[in-house]
């Protein structure tokens, strides 16, 4: 299901049954002292395969770098500028225009506020000049609707939700030691320092996390996304 | 108070002591069809004549553009491309280092996702290359911190808040027949047609809107937002 | 007439008309001691209404920042890259299109070399991809036809013209002081300083304007456009 | 060792000891009937881990698309412009050096004309502007050392050495039927239509291919490059 | 004393000496039925020599093309949108300060607005940024001092001025059939046609051209512009 | 033949036949201590003139500058960033189909991997939107198809063909004292001083070269490139 495994010649055979292509997006970001610096990575990554898996849809490589804001400058964030993710966005979905591809879900499991801004944009300006039907989503968005129910409100960059899906994933990737991370009000200042409103480098309840938490969370974003792909797009299978 | 009534003369003797400047940006946006085109120009432009009154700030001409996504192709909806606003953003930061201006509040009255990242990105970027202290915000956020009390949750573009705001401010703009706005869901699909999410125009209760409630918010707003800035830059009176 | 005070439902409705929308630039620039920043502004934003007025235009919101030059080290000068202002100009004119007008004046109060070939590059563009007509000047090229008949040649940036007509429209922010501005000539010199060769900050003898003179000029201004506009585009009322 | 699977304190840990950070890039790219789409991907990606566990390097994550000129129009190419792919490689240049990295091994499975000038062009504005120490290659130049000993001169993209090392990496995505692929002259002609110059959809003679070869070959590889970065940059361990 | 001509060597110790580097700029752009297209190289590149020659300069390679508005559609005008020629223009005096150069002459012999513009934007920006000193100008300017004594008012492009000192270095390029050609207002539109215009391709009495003329207007540009340069720079010899 | 000295009129009574146009690019260069920095130009310029008396093709004016990597630093190097020759090219490409030129040949005397990737990809991307027809190739590599029969494999910047090219075309330029280049392997390393691996400016053994061997030069890609173009855009004359 994965593109890069296929050849020239069976992806030309599969584009003719016009299938959705799911694309990837992730981040190389820190994510507290307890989570791998790939956790927006690992989550829209196994997420595209089992989508991919329950509707016939195709999984584009993944790019696994992103737009940091509050994160920027700490240690092990690597990422891009907003101007050249849209580029990236931009140039990604034209090239799969000219596969004669129609149906595109762009997935990120990073979700700042320039980061998604700068896909979003690449995304509205390629639906405006072509025919080609886009769904752009970030995963933790349906993962969060849980919120009440598995999870507390407020919970966030590499809190309870995130912990406890990479347990599932990478359980070997997570540490034991995982705490409670506060963020500060910044009162609106735009700073060359915004790490400091995230003394702990990470949001959320991160000791309330557990494996099989991750699992439900999994699951239930894999199904959810499932049915609003065939919602949106119509079934393949 | 404002900056283009004053002298050069004048402006250099203002400068030396240090003042906060307001930088306000409006948009000419659709609200619906109820409310004036300039509705997000009138808010923050009232609001930055108020609170520099209130704190001895200096008020920059304001921009009357912004970007826009979901309204884009309403009549009368006039705007930039992300791309243009937030250079427009950086040059003007810019422009006041260059006259040694070192506080600075970017003001919006509009509030849309790239948008926001458009001019965010833009004060960032200057804040990581001197040392001149931005705030940024909407004046919309502080008044929908009254979401419970004074208005619905829900409320948004169009709706209870800003149409009692106008009313306040420019009640012979306001159209007497005005209904309730609805939001439908996209399911994450972006697309060249975003307006058929917002059939209405806008979003929210604005029959419940009175020039009342629009003076009591609009109050509010200048006493939280006037607080903020003596909080993060000390007070100038 | 103003756009920004018209509902969405209401502009709609006028552009069905082929009005004529005129686009209105100004500037926030030193003029010397005895002007305030905003003379570029308050000129054509006046000159706006009024033709508007006379032939039935439309006025979007006025661009209250342009491209400085050699005033650009003067204290109060804030403005943008020529790069920006294209892109600006540019990102309007566009929007005018995708709203189906068809006939629009870009009018600005200020006049730099490079600002109006920013600003003419953007028209130009536009005009050669598009069925747009577009009329493109400077107010002050047209009172500066009264040369020798009102004012001195040579006369210029903050001179007898423009202290005339803020006289005229804002006589509380002309100070009473008013000298005479020379130019010193640059011999062909690029300097980091250009300010050097306006050692007062302005060029013509300010000591001249009067506010009859100042009435005059506006409304010769007013009606020369009136007449180019109708003549260029034909008559709307 | 891959920085994806560290948390940031291990990376910043890690850093500390100034490390060799090996950043390699790929891309998807038709490579005939008989590879797979990822064949620039799997090559590097091996080699890095493989280099890295001999030297004591990091490998960064994998960026896997790049630029293509003459497979552009072969079914399942997804490729990004020359100038996206520059800010791309700057970008994560520029992140590396903000985390104090001085060592970089940007490191290339694909190798088209544009593509390897877009990246160069990267690396040389970052290393005028900076201390850090790049190195920049395509695994394939070293491959191609070879040739004479192990493969026919004239070997190119699809063909034996290509094809030997996949054979010996993913040897289930490798098609049994493999030929020869010819390349036809274009006498210096730019044209929309580049792949006619390659009817075969890659050059060289794959028949030859075994997975012994590609075994010898990435073994090579790998010693060669690692050698070549111990000599460039000290050795770690 | 054409750089073109000297080795690396040589230009090293020319340079050593801090000369004035005279970079020349002309055009490849209709200029009526009576001129060669490259009218604007001739003049800038014999009067680059001739200077070069009376005050001890260097000449760098001219660039023979340039920007054009009014033109643009007559045939064999060949140019350059804005941007590129300023990023043209910006490199080179970037490459002149990084050969340790200190004075600079940018000399055009085509004056367009834009194209000016786009040039006095470069050299500004050089200016800000080291302690390059540049002059910048078109030597029309100086030759159309002499209307009144030996050319008329409002002679313009591929007029008697143009005519005349063509005629003086290129007499064989110069057609016999010479007549008087007009400029017709455009009321400040801005259209894509705009050679409608210029309805004889050219401004200006060219019947009043000979041969005599030019050479005193050719003598007279070079002497001023000497002049200009020992006064802004010193004397070299 | 060259454009340059032909009228408007004459120019569009060419293009009515449908001609060849070569646009020739140069460079200002270093070029070891013999040759002069217009090396690059000398040649390409020669050559486009023989070419178009041999076929009846027209030649547009030259580009006299590139983009430079390994040389970048030597004295008299004087250049453009890759992107400002890619908008270079692209806007002369467009300038030349907007005078409904269908054949060009783009010829360049420099041989960069930045500059030729830069010049190729304006050459594809006018390719793709347009139906012209465009060569690409530098001279060089025509030349260098004699190695082995006059030159030494391994001979390059500056070294016997350029030379021997150079001493056919201009030998008063030419330095009787000429030597051996050597290029010392940078072992993939991209550096802020890439002349370190050029420690004698140049590549090759000019003390081998002779006029005669570069008139049979010179001829011989004479007549290839003549072949060439007829080949590939039929005969003219």
């Amino acid at each position: 299901m994965r593109i890069e495994e296929m050849t020239s010649v069976e992806f030309a055979k599969a584009v003719k049954k016009d299938p959705v292509i799911i694309l990837p997006f992730g981040a190389c970001e820190a994510h507290g002292p307890h989570l791998p610096l790939g956790t927006d990575c690992f989550q829209p990554e196994a997420l595209a395969d089992e989508v991919a898996e329950r509707i016939g849809a195709l999984v584009a490589p993944m790019v696994r770098y992103g737009n940091h804001g509050s994160t920027r400058n700490m240690p092990g964030t690597l990422g891009l500028r907003p101007e050249t993710l849209k580029s990236l966005v931009t140039d990604l979905l034209h090239s799969l225009r000219r596969n004669e591809v129609s149906k595109v879900v762009v997935l990120t499991g990073h979700a700042g506020g320039q980061h998604m801004a700068a896909m979003k944009g690449a995304c509205e300006e390629v639906a405006r000049c072509s025919d080609m039907r886009i769904m752009f989503l970030c995963d933790y968005d349906i993962a969060y609707r849980l919120k009440g129910e598995m999870v507390d409100e407020g919970d966030g960059h590499g809190g309870n939700i995130e912990t406890s899906r990479i347990m599932a994933l990478r359980p070997e990737l997570v540490k034991k030691k995982r705490g409670k991370g506060r963020y500060v009000s910044n009162e609106f200042m735009v700073t060359a320092d915004p790490e400091r409103f995230f003394p702990d480098g990470f949001v959320g309840d991160a000791s309330k996390a557990t494996k099989e938490r991750g699992e439900r969370i999994n699951k239930f974003v894999a199904e959810e996304l499932s049915k609003l792909i065939v919602s949106n797009f119509g079934a393949m299978k």
